[in-house]
């Protein structure tokens, strides 16, 4: 059987997934600017890893008019939240040893 | 005051580093065959996360010759514990949300 490291999932394997899963498995719907001020980022930090969450299909995105202005929210998908607990109990196996 | 990814430790930002420190934490000192094994990685995968830990301060190295044969150990220093052990407890407040 192989290593629990392997079973780890590689798209949350970096301490900004790590932190946008967090914030998302927190909140129903976050916003761009919520997201980059909770963890502090920059906007391509941000965006480059989030990205590659959607691509995952684990964030999903929603584009909308706040008055005049885009406003654009990510949200956790199922399979997010799913695949996020599985890689939160595969941690903690591992760390307890 | 920052979030709390930023208080996570690079050095063990990768699920190779959690591997090598969880499997030195359980264990005084441990061969390179034996984490190879134990971890499931090839040889090159190992050798650059243990030398940049070991770069970092965090992992100690020991060369003996056992018979005729030269044998490398690795064991986990004293800062490598205490910042893995740092690194542990901000996960898991992260984690908590």
């Amino acid at each position: 059987m192989k290593h629990l490291i392997h079973t780890l999932n590689k798209a949350f394997d970096n301490r900004v997934r790590l932190g946008v899963m967090a914030v998302l498995m927190a909140n129903e719907s976050v916003s761009f600017n919520e997201l980059k001020e909770a963890l502090d980022l920059t906007d391509g930090n941000l965006a480059s890893h989030v990205a590659a969450l959607e691509k995952a299909g684990y964030v999903t995105v929603s584009k909308q008019f706040i008055g005049k202005k885009p406003n654009t929210t990510y949200a956790a998908s199922v399979e997010g939240k799913s695949a996020f607990q599985e890689h939160l109990s595969t941690l903690e196996k591992l760390l307890r040893g």
